[in-house]
């Protein structure tokens, strides 16, 4: 019978680094990550795609709980999940959850390989925009780990209010529980388009439940996926 | 600010085991595979989620080669991921992608922890059926697993024929190359109901490309995906 496909094969031939992923916050951001990932490269068979070494891990410690409201550290578990990934090959690594960024420090003083910051490409791709809607929880935006990066660059963010921002993280923790139903895809909608109206050129998701649910053609400005960024960055660097 | 959302959280807390997945064959097939875990884990929370460990190894050579066309043995690639997951702490190990248990025996053997066979799963589905459409890639026909398997369960295999294996092959590559589009769909759904016009009483989608691109609602039978058979399996097992 004839095979109708490749017949050689190659051991990671043309990727020259394998990425180490600290997951599992949340599983289905994780996911979405891992597939954004294989779209973004450039494939015709199974061995032209890159190598990821994934932590899925749920059991990280709540980060929004433990950056707003005391909270058990998640510090540790992370810095574990970064040597297991060391250890077993990785050669650098990434965390698709930009509230964990509050922890980049401890994480890049823990290993040996670098941490390539979703926070660093993220802002990157702002580029050309000064005034940012930046979408996410109250846990990333007590960090400041955003205000901070837009800052450095010269933009300024634009922010949800108190009241926005209560409803934003509900959402997310609904997308958390399974739920990407309509509801919380328009919701989330009415929340972009409220920075917009607040003068936002672009909105930033910046939260990667967030992608899972926001849906660029409800939203009044373009924006910008925190995920996609990162695959994309991710792709560049295991194929460079 | 209120957080609408659970302060609690605990590492592991409900979850007995870590599973191990030897992913990457091919790429999208172990995505949908750990969209599968995540979708049947009753959660309501990250933390609620089952633990999983991923070499998602697109380099593993070449199954279909090495089992028709005399291609490069991915034994030793596999046993090297199978011990690189043991070491990283999973409690036992999964491979989405039927085929490759061709290897099982040689996988088992070099690890002290068990492998969840999703051949054993799917054959198990497929309890209260007699005559069994097995929906596979030449190379995976050529180990017998299935046929083996069904065998010892008193079932009888309904075989595509080689022209339609032929085509079937070609189908699955066009996945690992991304494309899951009408055609390939449509075309995968035809072998389907082939199998059933020749007697089948119920399709098994046995190769994990296979339940990407072959709709339920296409097919003249009930369809067994040996992807949710293995994440349900997985699921039970991390959360027994």
């Amino acid at each position: 019978m004839d095979i109708d496909g490749p017949r050689h094969s190659g051991y990671n031939r043309f990727m020259s680094r394998t990425v180490g992923v600290l997951g599992g916050m949340g599983p289905d951001a994780t996911v979405d990550f891992m597939s954004k990932v294989i779209a973004s490269t450039p494939a015709d068979r199974d061995q032209d795609h890159v190598r990821m070494l994934v932590d899925n891990n749920p059991g990280v410690p709540d980060r929004q709980a433990a950056l707003t409201a005391g909270g058990e550290d998640p510090g540790p578990v992370l810095i574990a999940m970064a040597r297991g990934l060391e250890a077993a090959g990785a050669d650098f690594l990434v965390m698709p959850c930009n509230t964990a960024h509050a922890w980049a420090a401890e994480i890049r003083a823990a290993v040996r390989i670098p941490l390539l910051s979703i926070i660093d490409v993220a802002v990157a791709a702002c580029d050309g925009y000064e005034r940012i809607g930046l979408l996410s929880t109250a846990g990333c935006l007590e960090s400041r780990v955003y205000q901070d990066g837009l800052s450095a660059a010269g933009k300024l963010p634009v922010l949800s209010t108190a009241g926005e921002l209560a409803d934003v993280q509900s959402l997310v923790f609904r997308v958390k529980g399974g739920d990407q139903g309509a509801d919380v895809c328009k919701r989330m909608a009415v929340h972009a388009n409220a920075l917009v109206a607040r003068g936002a050129e672009v909105v930033l998701a910046a939260c990667t439940e967030i992608p899972l649910v926001l849906h660029a053609s409800q939203v009044n400005a373009p924006v910008i996926k925190s995920t996609d960024v990162l695959a994309a960055a991710t792709v560049a660097r295991c194929t460079a």
